[in-house]
């Protein structure tokens, strides 16, 4: 198969640990014969210095246009302490989910028995965990009416859900539900909020459609507990936008495998792939940051693209240097540590 | 001094609990010499079977006119699976907050040295801690605008704040910080909400006001890792409504001792104390629920009235009750479990 990628290598470590992700993917493409055609678009503040904004079009153009996306981070910490800023590059994201129509955030997370004492919790807590998050990214109130009234003195952020919405982000849970094992979670918080209301009673009037499917409906405050109770009673989660920020990340640290969870953003017509770490400004050309959440992500798009072989292949690589000590100081536990390139060049002769 | 203190129990096990603080409050009354009229009214799934609604004015009144109220626990099973039932017992937690204006909510989480092993965080990320959350509690998206269009497929649900509010649970922030470590820790989204910005900036222009507290502003999805890693980093922490929801329950849990968490709300007028734990349908009348949680809440209450040694009094107590082993069999680890009266009755004999 031919592809044509937008690689939007963005901030920070996001150039180097995208470099290694293309490395390995060209190793799969090649082993597989497929063929990738990378195309390199402005995002972040790497984007705001150059031309002034974000998520310019022509990197929106270059996006719509591909057949995927795999995204580097965002972020510089010159724009840090003022989120008053009027170009940050955080706008560029939210302009790009919108624009692409990315509505459906999928957040795995999952533990790696070599890094399970990395991980704040006990052992016999976080042992087997594998959940999936849903975060539903195009609504709410990050997308809704806000502003200020009476000089400045009140401000207000409007949430806002649709029944269609929720029901494109319900399916895709109550479809990834039935290839996993068959459990569902809704969060939201009916007890208080309309738009939850709005979410648990249509997610409810589809479980006709997916009789296998056994559906939980818990609060978000429940959840934000349990995760670190008992994350390994959890399988597939769905949930609003607002509050998938906030879950999403407390479940990454859980795992002690943080720096290797990758993501993907799924859109009508094309998705985006992602490392959930941040741009870490103080790794830059360092050579020193981990790019296997990068490399698990671009797996992600090979297995989106349905080539399960070859994702396949990529996270076997990935076990395999975790288990050969290939690993960057990060994981080094004060072993050698290798450097990020040569993580990327042993992944891609091993895959 | 007298004092006249509204004792709202509520359902499933508040009753029981309450039985112990009231007993525990009289006998440190007596023996500092106070005096304590104790007036019970109803309110949750109780007071909706007796008089149709969950917050009845009868009880408003008496909350009203008190120094105090101490509260047990509400919620019962029956209105679980229904959150659009139209009558709920929630319902009145959230009338009772906006009327008797309780808009600082007071949420501690810290360790008792003999219970770190009940947490699912390991031993060196939990030792230590002793946080606060302030959580504003009558503001929000709990409060604003909220409803249908489009014959019920759009729910929509508005968030708005004043300055004058921030102001109100900052100032209480800064003055808890004063009494502490100075560290305040301003928790929101201000990459994102515009409420969170109005927070910010009122935050920031106090600042001066308080020239030796060290302030911090943190994304809510940060704090929602950091609390996880490494929760004996914070001390003081501020936020809004829907965020204290989640964080201080989240945070409620890492610490092992949940069960003994009390908390406060704080209105202009009167203040409400009662214990972070539910109702636990299942335990009622069994004599088995552990009743220290809403003892070290009737301390809180007795602080707030500046009788520091009483409330000394009394949390000591429950240290020497954990050390002696006098606990409820949630604490027994295998050995001896007291009943929830037999463990009142100790803490009433030791004070
Ligand atoms: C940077 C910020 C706007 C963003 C969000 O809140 O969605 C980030 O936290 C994320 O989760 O991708
Ligand atoms: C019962 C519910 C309305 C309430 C809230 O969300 O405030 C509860 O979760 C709490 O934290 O006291």
């Amino acid at each position: 198969m031919k592809f044509n990628i937008a690689l939007l290598a963005g901030d920070g470590i996001g150039p180097e640990v995208i470099d290694q992700a293309v490395k390995v993917s060209d190793a799969v493409a090649q082993k597989f014969g497929h063929e990738i055609t990378w195309k390199p678009a402005l995002t972040g503040a790497a984007a705001i210095d150059a031309v002034g904004e974000p998520y310019p079009d022509a990197t929106h153009e270059i996006c719509k246009n591909a057949d995927a996306v795999l995204f580097g981070a965002i972020g510089h910490p010159k724009y840090d302490n003022d989120p008053s800023a009027p170009v940050r590059p955080e706008q560029g994201l939210l302009k790009m989910r919108k624009a692409l129509g990315l509505f459906a955030n999928v957040r795995p997370t999952f533990t790696f028995p070599s890094l399970l004492d990395k991980s704040p919790l006990k052992r016999e807590r976080i042992e087997g965990t594998d959940l999936v998050f849903l975060r539903e990214l195009t609504g709410g109130i990050y997308f809704g009416e806000k502003g200020r009234k009476d000089n400045g003195d009140t401000a207000f952020d409007n949430c806002v859900y649709t029944r269609a919405e929720v029901q494109r982000l319900a399916k895709k849970g109550f479809e990834l539900a039935m290839t996993r094992s068959k459990k569902l979670c809704c969060v939201d918080k009916a007890n208080v909020l309309e738009t939850s209301r709005l979410w648990r009673e249509t997610v409810q009037a589809m479980e006709k459609d997916y009789p296998e499917v056994e559906v939980s409906y818990e609060f978000v405050d429940a959840v934000a507990m349990r995760l670190v109770q008992w994350p390994n009673s959890y399988d597939v989660l769905i949930t609003e936008n607002l509050f998938g920020d906030i879950l999403t990340d407390e479940a990454s640290v859980i795992s002690g495998s943080m720096g290797l969870m990758p993501s993907a953003s799924m859109g009508a017509e094309v998705s985006l792939f992602e490392p959930i770490h941040g741009s870490y400004p103080q790794a830059t050309g360092l050579n020193i940051a981990n790019p296997m959440a990068t490399v698990l992500s671009a797996a992600m798009m090979f297995e989106n693209f349905g080539l399960m072989e070859e994702g396949k292949a990529m996270r076997d690589a990935v076990n395999k240097a975790l288990e050969a000590g290939v690993v960057t100081e990060d994981l080094a536990n004060g072993g050698k540590a290798y450097g990020t390139k040569e993580v990327g060049d042993w992944l891609a002769a091993n895959v």
